[in-house]
C-alpha cells in the first residue's frame, strides 16, 4: 500500500522504533531532528527525510499535513503542552491524555477508577508507614527519586522548598507492561514487559545507602502466563476509564508501571499514556506482538499498522484526535 | 502439511508458546480454557478451537482423540496426577517423567546418577554447612523458600510441622538451562538459557532480611560458549540415565536448574522433565533454536517440529508414550 | 553469490554467532575445533568443515588460503600473538589492533586521546580516592578482579607479588556497546548493547563481601536514545583516533565497555578491537541491526556482509589487513 500520508516523529526517545515500524508497514517517514544531533540520524538511513530544526518550537512551521504524527515521551518535554494542544499537528492518539499525564491528582484518579491497587499516597499525611519514595515535580527519567527507610532519613533529605509526592514504597520486582488499545481491531493487546536499567544501581556492589534511579535503558522479560491475564485485565479496566473520564477512547499504546510483591499482588504506581522506551528493546518483535500476529511485529510497526487499516478502512479520524 | 492431528493444550503456563509453535508448523490448535479466563485467550486469536472448562477435570471428557496434548508444569498441578496417568491423553513426551519429577528422591537419584554436581543435602544432616536454603514440599513458584546464613536463623524460621528440604545454597549465578531431546533426529539440542526475575528481590535497596522467591517471569540471556559444552554433556548424560532408568528416553523439553559459582563449578540443584516457562521469553526464536535451524525456532515450534516428523515417519508412537 | 572464498574460525568464544551469520551471507564455514570439543559442534550442524585439532597451534599446518579468518576473544588466548602476527592466516580485521589491545598504557592512550573519560588509574598513586577496582595483568574473564572500598580493604588483599592495576570503581551502570566500523559502506554503526552476566553475583542475597566478576553469560538491552548519541559520538572518536595512531583503520566489530552514573557520565573503562561475547544474546538480530537494515542482521552477519560486500567491489585488502 502507498498512501499520501506519511509517519513522523521527533528523533529521541523511541523515534528509530517508530520509523522502523512505519517502513515495515510501507510507510515514507519524516523525522525531525535538533541541529547538532543529525549526523548520528543521517548515519542509520532509516528516515526518508530528515528535517534538521533549531529548536524544537520550529516544528509548527515546518509540518507539513501530509505527516501523521507519533508523540513519544520527550514530545511534551520539549514541546509547550499548550502549543501542542492549539497546533495542526495530526497527532496520533489521543491528546487530551498528554494533559491528564501532567496532573497528578487525574493520573490517580484514572488508576483508582480504573479499581488498579496503588501504592499508598502519604504526601498529606500525618501518619507514614516506611519505608517511602520521595518523588519531586517534574522529576526526568527517575532523577533526583530517593527512598526514605524511616523518618530522620527523610527529614534529612527533604528539600521543602519543592513540592514533593511522598508515597509508599512496595518491595517487590518492577514490571513495566506495554498495551496497545485498536479502535480498528477493536481489542486490547498486551505488547510486552520489561524491566528498566537504573544508575546508579549496582548488582556487584551496594556503595551507596542512596541509590539513583536514573532511567539508562530498558531489559526485555516476559512474564507469568498467569500473571499476564492480570494484566490484561488491569489494561481492559484501565482503558474502559479513561474513555470514560475523557469521553474520547484509549489510542494506541500505553503502559502500566507496577511493582509485583511477594503475595504476587500488583500495585501500579503510575502509567503513560503514549508509545514509552520500554518497547525499544523489542525491535524487530516482542514475543506476545509476534503471538498475536503471527509474524514480527514491534510497538513501531503496531502503530503503523494501526494507521495503515485506519486509512484503508477511511477511519483515520478515529485515531487521529 | 495437513495432518488429522491438532495440537493442544491447558490455557496457562506457556500455553502462548505452544499454540504460536504449533501455529508456525501448520497445526489446528486446541486450547482447553478454565472458565473465567477465556476473555484474554479469545482475544488473542491464536487458538483454532477454544473449549471453555468448568473445572480442569473435564479435560478428560472434552478430549478427542485427534488432538495431540503438551503438557507443561501447570498440568500436574491442575489435574490428578494418577488420573493424568489413566487417562487416554495422548500426551506429547515421557510420561513416566511427571511420576518421577514428584519425588525428590528419585529426582536425587537421576541427577547424581548422571553425575551432576548436586548441592549438599542437608535434611537429615547434624552438620549444616552455612548457607543453606530451606523448600517445602509443594511450594510453588518458589513461594516459601528461605535462606538461612546460620543455626540461629533456621531455627527461628523452620516450620517444623512441614516437612521440609535443607540444601546447601550456593553462592553464585543462576542458570536455567532448556533442552530438547530429538528422537526423530535424534540428537541433544541445547534451547536457550534463562534467568528468572522473582519477587521480592530488589536491586535497587535490600529492605528484606529475608527475600522471597516467588516467580514472577523470565530473562533471557547467552552463555559464554565454553560453558555451552559443559551444558550439552551435561545434558546428554541427564537424557541417557533418564532413559536407563526410566527404560522410555528423554523425549522433547526438559531443563536443567542450576548456579554457576566463582569458580565455575556448575552446581545442578533442580530439573523439570517437560517444557519450562523460561522458554517463552524466546518467542519466536532462541539464539541457539536460530542456529541450529537456520532460521526461527521457539520450543514451542519445535515440539510441533518433532509431532510433524513424527508423523511424517510414522513414528508417532515413539514420542507420545 | 558463491564465491571461493570460506569463513572460518576457531570453535569457542563467538564461533556460533559467526558461523551462523556467514551461513546467512551464503559462505560456506570452516571450524577448527580442539580435539574433546568435537562432539558439541557436530551436533549443531552448523559448519560445513570442521577440523579437529590436536592442539591450537596446528590451525597454522591446518590452514587453506582460501578461508577468511575471523579472530575472535580467544584467539590471543589460544594462539601465541606473535606466530599469530607471523603466519599468512587471512586475518579479518586491524590485526595490529590485537598488539594494541595486549599492552595497558596503549590501550589507555588510545582511549584518552579519543577524548572518552576514564576511571582514573591509581596505580602509581599515592592518594586514592576509594572504592577502587583492582585488576591483575592476564586475569581472564573478570576472575581474580576486586573492589577495595579503604586502605585496609586494599592492604588486606592486594597480592604484592603480582603487577595489578589499581582503578577508580565508579558506582552505576555497567553497559557494554558494540559497533561495526564498515570500511566498505564508509560508515559507523552502533550494533547492540549488554549487560554482562557475572558469578558470584547473588541478587537475592549479598553473602559475600568481595564479590567475584567471572563472566558466565550476557543478557540484552537497549539504551535511552538520547544516551545512544553520545555512544554514536564516542564511537566515532575512537575509531578516529584509531586509525591515526595506528595508520591503519578500525576494521569491524569493536566495544566499548562503559558505567554510567547517576548525572548520566559515561566512564569507559577498557575496549575490545574485535567481536566480543555480548553480541551472542542478539542472534539472529539486535535492534539497532534490524533498524539499519531492515532485516535481521547479527554480528556474525555483519561480518560477513563486509566481506562479501568486499568481494564484490574487489576490495578485500582493505578488510584483511
Amino acid at each position: 500500500m502507498k498512501t499520501q500520508y506519511k509517519i513522523g516523529t521527533i528523533a529521541s526517545h523511541s523515534s528509530l522504533n517508530i520509523l522502523a515500524g512505519a517502513r515495515d508497514e510501507g510507510f515514507d517517514t519524516v523525522l525531525y531532528v535538533i541541529k547538532g544531533r543529525e549526523e548520528f540520524y543521517q548515519s542509520l538511513d532509516l528516515a526518508n527525510e530528515l528535517i534538521i530544526l533549531d529548536n524544537y518550537q520550529d516544528i509548527f512551521s515546518q509540518y507539513s499535513e501530509d505527516v501523521i504524527i507519533i508523540p513519544h515521551g520527550s514530545f511534551v518535554a520539549y514541546l509547550s503542552l499548550s502549543k501542542l494542544m492549539d497546533s495542526n499537528l495530526k497527532l496520533f492518539g489521543n491528546k487530551d491524555l498528554l494533559i491528564w499525564e501532567h496532573e497528578r491528582a487525574k493520573k490517580e484518579l484514572l488508576m483508582n477508577e480504573a479499581g488498579l491497587k496503588l501504592p499508598k499516597d502519604f504526601s498529606n499525611q500525618e501518619e507514614i508507614k516506611f519505608p517511602v519514595i520521595v518523588k519531586y515535580d517534574g522529576a526526568e527519567g527517575g532523577k533526583g527519586y530517593f527512598i526514605a527507610k524511616n523518618e530522620t532519613e527523610l527529614k534529612d533529605r527533604l528539600n521543602t522548598a519543592k513540592p514533593s509526592f511522598i508515597q509508599e514504597f512496595i518491595i517487590g520486582t518492577k514490571v513495566y507492561t506495554t498495551y496497545f488499545n485498536s479502535i480498528i481491531r477493536n481489542r486490547l493487546e498486551i505488547f510486552g514487559t520489561d524491566i528498566r536499567y537504573e544508575s546508579d544501581v549496582d548488582t556487584q556492589i551496594q556503595l551507596h545507602d542512596n541509590p539513583a534511579f536514573q532511567i539508562v535503558g530498558n531489559i526485555p522479560m516476559v512474564l507469568r502466563e498467569s500473571l499476564l491475564i492480570n494484566y490484561f485485565n488491569m489494561g481492559k479496566a484501565f482503558a474502559k476509564v479513561v474513555h470514560e473520564k475523557l469521553e474520547i477512547p484509549m489510542i494506541g499504546p500505553f503502559c502500566l508501571e507496577t511493582v509485583i510483591d511477594r503475595n504476587l499482588d500488583i500495585y501500579t504506581f503510575e502509567f503513560s499514556g503514549r508509545i514509552v522506551a520500554g518497547t525499544n528493546i523489542f525491535v524487530p518483535t516482542s514475543p506476545y506482538g509476534y503471538i498475536q500476529f503471527g509474524k514480527n511485529m514491534s510497538m513501531g510497526r503496531r502503530i503503523a499498522l494501526e494507521i495503515r487499516e485506519a486509512i484503508e478502512s477511511d477511519r483515520l479520524n478515529e485515531v487521529i484526535i
